[in-house]
């Protein structure tokens, strides 16, 4: 039994409400039960230097904890001065993943970031924010398809999504909250489209190693859940 | 006319959401109109240094801008590798505005940090931080008190609450909201407990220096201004 | 009894030393008592990034304390990596309000400068540094009107100069030393133009807050302390 | 054919040198082919705060390029004031890596700090730095053995090995040189232990998203090399 | 003929201002010619954690110059985040110097620190810092023998001084000026002791490479520079 | 005698390793017995900006250790956060000793970025890296001119070396590895050219001052141990 009685394919509540920024071109609250990530989309005329006369956009992100998101406080990143490891990995990855579908020839030279801030952490804080994450980039698109400046289904190829599976006392189960994330054997993120491809998978022994057969059962496990997850983004565009 | 159409002397809607952080022992999220401000107040066993063996406590704030809550999306502060002028000047009014009505000695030898996070802004950010910081306090001072860890009523003597008031073409008003701030000859800040001491007053002329009946005029809105918001924190804690 | 045998209204003796620096176009060595503060007036070409084409120029000030200024001897910043907060809110009201006496467009796209290094303390270093600041900017543009660089009275359209104030043992007194400043149960600072206009306030409770009243009492000591700044002001540059 | 002429399952020529270094506890100059990593272990005697008087000790790991390790001079983390995401990303995985085959309780509470640096890249640092870390760290232990500090191996459990496998040009192939890096369309890191438990997955589709086919075959491939890496290993500390 | 109208063996005006500070337990403003540079001794009670315990003190010093105190107005290094190089480079030459005539087993387990902040900028700053940086400690650990804290011809057991010698358009002159400084072919800076020790040599050949003869004729130069500076010395404390 | 046997002008056996880097356009790992410095030069188009347009190019040095090159641990600096006085001390030593013999106008607006990372430390790792350095620069200078893009020749007009002397137990010796370079009394580096002029002289007494005839002493051995470095460096470059 969970520590939350779910069952072992069951998702936590998700839900995604949009926009809620006055100012951001695209923006969506998106919650995995009690994990809420802030997710705005800015759109900005500039690009990365290495890229200007590229003809091409960029699409970026970035991430951040407020220091009470979490059972302790944490010390503010801007204080300490610098980001920390995690934190430059999580926002590295939900770049990588929010890029694989999108054609960045179609944008143009102009650049969205994608700014993932944790109001509140529960778990699953990465792939809440790569999931909400695509719904505050749709909403940009769409304000610009709205401006005449992009084609939205050229910009944006497909959905992206991402879930969290771990093996917990043993046994496989879908979208760890922070008390079966602290105690699991094996940790795997999953990130993949609306298509099925995949596009990032990242598995960690916590404790002992873990066999391709439990990884195995970690992966079909995320499938059913990506397409839960792509079925309400879908919703929440609609 | 105000480009709120508010009355000069009228202030935004005010609201104070209490308890909305799962792990904070106090919160409350604020908004004066447009402005939101997330207010935790995070309990923890450790003074500064400096401090202590003391047998007094301290209670310490700090405060960021999520990236887009502005218009134009400003650079985040972790990422820049240190917080900007205006945001240490910020944290510390919130700091010493919040101390004005805290018996530190009641306390006892720990310290409670308010973060104050801008979900959105729109003007008034820091009258908004120091008028619900005091509401996440009262919250943190009550859970302790739940926990026999001090007497509340001992620990908070008062109310304390911030109103900004400037000259908008010509006219003194209150509350201003973004529009005005940006164009107003004038700007001051107040902050006043709720017997109707004064803590701490800043007011800058950003055009032409004002007269001392000017400044009169922007203290006499303050004063029912901060009435008003005691009383709005009151129904809060109720 | 004041400490320092002074009457309540009486400033410590104050002194203008003009030309103390070999290379800057202006300098002024400012003497409140104790409080020594080295102001340098220094002409660039360039202008912030944004004010670029603009047509207009920038006067903005920066403030440091020589480690062993003070009592006790303080971290150098350069060392400890940053500025701290007291510093940065410092330099900026220095810059506020010398620019509220300046016209930037006349001074058309050049900046200037002004360094306020305090090379003793005792108390009310921020506001000599306004005042004293303004007398090395007058010399500075003095040096550029010598070279029609500049109309000196089209740039500095008045004086501008600042007073600390406080409540000490229950009275109203003015121009605060260090030892008075760590016991004052109100503090603050008033920066005032020569024709009598406000451009900057700041009073903050140290101790318990302060009336209406009070305030009242502090401003019109200021008052009468900056009439007699400015004329002295007057005296320096003639 | 793969620019290297390799065949799809053919690691590059992989060398291990002990000793190259004449202070640390153990090192190790580890080669895949042109991809050069010095790997030092070094012992001391404190361990992170948060450890302090729990009876284990710990394994860490840091990594570093030389700015001239690559093909263009990257400029040295030491002088751009932090270290990048990349690094950051790496460290953290090489010390996971590296934890997960010790007992850390049956270290004591000591740290061992394992260095990688990068002297000349050719694509798979990472991989190459896991794998030779593995080696000074066992000789470091072996050192410790000697000296009756430890029990070699009460401390190290099994090997660890890693190595990197992609999709290039369409084809799954084993241990790519930068030319196939740049070029892949999939890119995979796996981290094993000598019993074959599987430590550490990242899978990274750079360009069109990957199936789980492909994964399997990218797997497949790794299992081999690490039963390979492993035997070298074994015959290195032998 | 140099620019100064000096002799080649003539220094420029050398002058020691004593207790220029109300603070520090010891002070000097030293002025080589426009060369002028705030020495202030300070004593505390902590020593650098590796020294605790040792029974012995330190002494070490740190120097920094106002931003205007040059030619052009350099950056503040406080606001750049970083001491350069070159400021590094020359306080770690000041504490060496000092310390090479302490005693610091009689100063006992407690820190100097001298600090050199130059005021205004006009070549051999570090000379004059090191020179005046003597009568800043001498007075400092006089204030301690009145207290009975130290033996004063103990712990300091001579003076130091130390000028620059250099050869400019072919002839070796001393006491270089920023207008010979920035034209020198070989400058050279030379630190001795009173009974005429030599206690650091740096010469650097700016353009051409120098000869033993030239360097030996630099030496012969600065021997008689030391002497002069040290009997000046001696008068200063008197 | 010498902890390392050798006779007091005796160095320790010298090495030359050449294009040990396949990315570097020159490339050197020099030995002076256990301390192995490997030295990269790398040619990039850009200048620094103050010289651009110039018609001159620049030849600059950075050095670093890493972090177990010596016998205890450093930290990496890298982590710290900035480079320590002494790294910036020695790469500033380097760039000018190498530049001493480079005619920036033969070289053309092009920069050289010579890297000296140190392997392995055992006393005389800024003399070494200066040695090898050169070595480095001359292969890249071939590579360019191989290139039709300068002439060898015009551009590195001389040789330049550096050793270290010292006096250790009151006898002047040459090359001091670490066990003397920590009790010498005085330590001193030369670095001179092909021709017998000299480049810099660095010389500091440890513990007592002394004597111009024990400087000579060492200037002595140094003149002699350059020339054998100029042949040796002739040899590897032959």
């Amino acid at each position: 039994m969970r520590p939350s009685k779910r069952a072992a394919d069951e998702m936590r509540a998700v839900s995604f409400e949009r926009g809620v920024s006055k100012h951001a071109e695209g923006s969506c609250l998106v919650r995995f039960g009690d994990t809420h990530v802030l997710c705005t989309a800015s759109l900005e005329e500039k690009v990365p230097g290495w890229m200007r006369n590229s003809g091409k956009g960029w699409v970026t992100a970035e991430y951040g904890m407020l220091p009470r998101s979490t059972g302790d406080r944490m010390r503010r990143e801007a204080s300490s001065g610098k980001q920390g490891g995690r934190t430059l990995e999580i926002q590295r990855l939900i770049g990588r993943s929010l890029r694989a579908v999108v054609d960045l020839q179609a944008l143009g030279e102009q650049q969205i970031t994608v700014d993932c801030d944790v109001i509140q952490a529960d778990g699953g804080t990465r792939t809440a924010a790569i999931t909400g994450g695509w719904v505050a980039l749709h909403e940009c698109l769409r304000w610009m398809e709205t401006r005449q400046m992009v084609k939205l289904d050229k910009v944006l190829k497909d959905h992206v999504a991402a879930i969290s599976c771990g093996i917990v006392d043993g046994a496989p189960v879908i979208d760890l909250d922070y008390a079966e994330d602290s105690t699991a054997g094996t940790d795997a993120n999953f990130v993949m489209t609306g298509k099925g491809g995949i596009v990032e998978i990242q598995g960690t022994a916590e404790g002992a190693p873990f066999s391709e057969e439990e990884f195995a059962s970690l992966m079909a496990l995320a499938r059913v859940g990506i397409i839960r997850l792509v079925s309400l983004q879908k919703m929440a565009v609609a």
